[in-house]
């Protein structure tokens, strides 16, 4: 069970290997939102999103032994990147079992961050089937992307930056909006953030929206689909078995962004501030300029900047105007 | 003279109020460059320039009467929403002078910032006399881009971030690379780097190569043109009087990049460090990583970032790989 003071400990490893990223602001866009809104762009850290975070934390929680064995993960996007980094600094294997459909420029992506890449096919293989039978073959430890307490412990840190940062900026209390998959980064930043006057909620894409209808019903829910959305970074099944009390505990309510309130959110976000965001890394942006009743100054996670350049530039010619 | 004690009492007014911008990095960036490239992202600077921090120097360097009269400055661009939203933090008139001609969103923004925006007639209205008019009529202060020790002082501060953004990285010594118009960004990081193992050389697009050319004359050479360059923001008719005598005391020898090789370092500034540059504040990541006889280590400014989202889309289209 993560703690605090496994958030700190996770902070002191990852204290000059992660990346403090900034918490930014600007005043064009709080007039849009006619509030104050604070962005953590995490889409700025290294491997261009959080995950490099849990990454580093579950391996550096390690010991040295099983560390050099290697590690696996099963994911074809930022969790793959940030676990394939994290071992290649570590000067360790990292073994990533990607579907053989995924778009190339991911699978060379992750290569490129020295993994190896296991391709298998969704029709006919089971995939933890392949990797347990890798993960035993190899002695490789199995790194989870949000259901391990050392990977939520990291993603934490993004709370403690986001504290002090805040007090820095001046700012007395705040709600703080979270992008949401499995809810590894919420969990990781709500327990970060107990006992704080900043009240941590998830933001989901609309049909998508697991967390918020799981923390309404007050039992996980499930997705009806899994595809379909162009927030491919935090689509997953359900909340986890391990994050989902703890967002019960001190999260909520859910909120919900369409897909081109995402997309909006993305050019507002190129337009005055600077950051290249994904649509999953922007529904909490999304949620905090388009949300109805927020207070007067509201933090989001931007969580990720992995976007295909294609999306993002039809995206400028839908929602900017023209110099 | 901008002194290095200008510089660090220009840093102590800054503090709390600029951004301190962070120091990025990629690892599959280096490997395309085939060296160690750092970015100094002032693209994320308040206003999306570096030009923020020269503004807020110079402005509170007046006396306290001076500058409640309020300021004036000549630019349709950084120079002057840096100056409108510096004006508008103190409270104090902000008055920019612009060419009628000028990119609708421009005059919107710098309205948006808090300015008072006078258009002139480029064929037939003289800007310095309506510009002199006004300032003595009401009183106000011109800020000057960047032939002004405080303004230059300003722009140092980058530098002195730099020196210990690089120390906690573990740089020792590395070349350090700068967008350069008339020279008061690289002027001020030079005086802030003297004396340290950091060497800066400034860099500028093909055919407005006024500083490598009067670097490496000796005297000022000017601009055949002042048009038809994309990046805009860096182009000045030659480097300034006051800058030029640092600049060839403490820079050089310059780099001169194409408008293409600006643009790539646009699009892999999109892919890998998830930033949003305007093609003269690639400059300078483009020699980074086009130059030839460079060092190891590279550090580079990403001067702004304000850029026409449909130049964006665009280049995005042309030099980037679809996910």
């Amino acid at each position: 069970m993560t703690s605090l003071t496994m958030i700190r400990a996770a902070a002191g490893r990852l204290h000059g290997h992660a990346r403090l990223t900034p918490l930014l602001n600007a005043p064009l866009l709080d007039r849009i939102a006619g509030r104050r809104i604070y962005v953590k762009a995490e889409c700025l850290q290294l491997t261009g999103s959080f995950k490099f975070r849990g990454a580093w934390s579950a391996l550096t929680a390690l010991d040295p032994e099983t560390r050099a064995r290697g590690v696996i993960a099963f994911s074809s996007g930022n969790h793959a990147q940030g676990v394939a980094h994290a071992a290649a600094l570590h000067g360790v294997p990292a073994v990533i079992v990607m579907p053989a459909d995924a778009p190339a420029i991911k699978i060379a992506n992750t290569r490129a961050y020295g993994a190896e890449v296991v391709l298998y096919d969704r029709t006919t293989q089971d995939r933890d089937a392949i990797g347990t039978d890798l993960a035993s073959a190899r002695g490789l430890t199995l790194i989870k992307p949000y259901d391990e307490p050392q990977v939520i412990a990291g993603q934490g840190t993004t709370g403690l930056e986001i504290a002090t940062q805040a007090a820095e900026a001046g700012i007395d209390t705040a709600t703080v909006l979270t992008c949401c998959g499995g809810g590894g980064l919420t969990a990781g930043i709500a327990l970060a953030l107990e006992n704080t006057p900043f009240h941590v909620r998830p933001a989901e894409p609309e049909n998508f929206d697991d967390t918020a209808r799981s923390l309404a019903a007050g039992r996980r829910e499930t997705n009806a689909t899994l595809t379909g959305s162009i927030c491919d970074a935090i689509i997953t099944p359900s909340p986890g078995q391990i994050t989902f009390p703890i967002l019960q505990r001190l999260c909520g309510p859910g909120l919900v962004v369409t897909d081109d309130q995402a997309l909006h959110a993305m050019a507002l976000a190129f337009t005055h501030l600077r950051i290249v965001v994904e649509p999953g890394g922007a529904v909490a942006l999304a949620a905090a300029i388009f949300g109805r009743d927020l207070p007067d100054t509201v933090i989001c996670t931007a969580s990720g900047g992995n976007v295909d350049p294609v999306l993002f530039a039809t995206t400028l010619q839908r929602f900017t105007d023209p110099a």
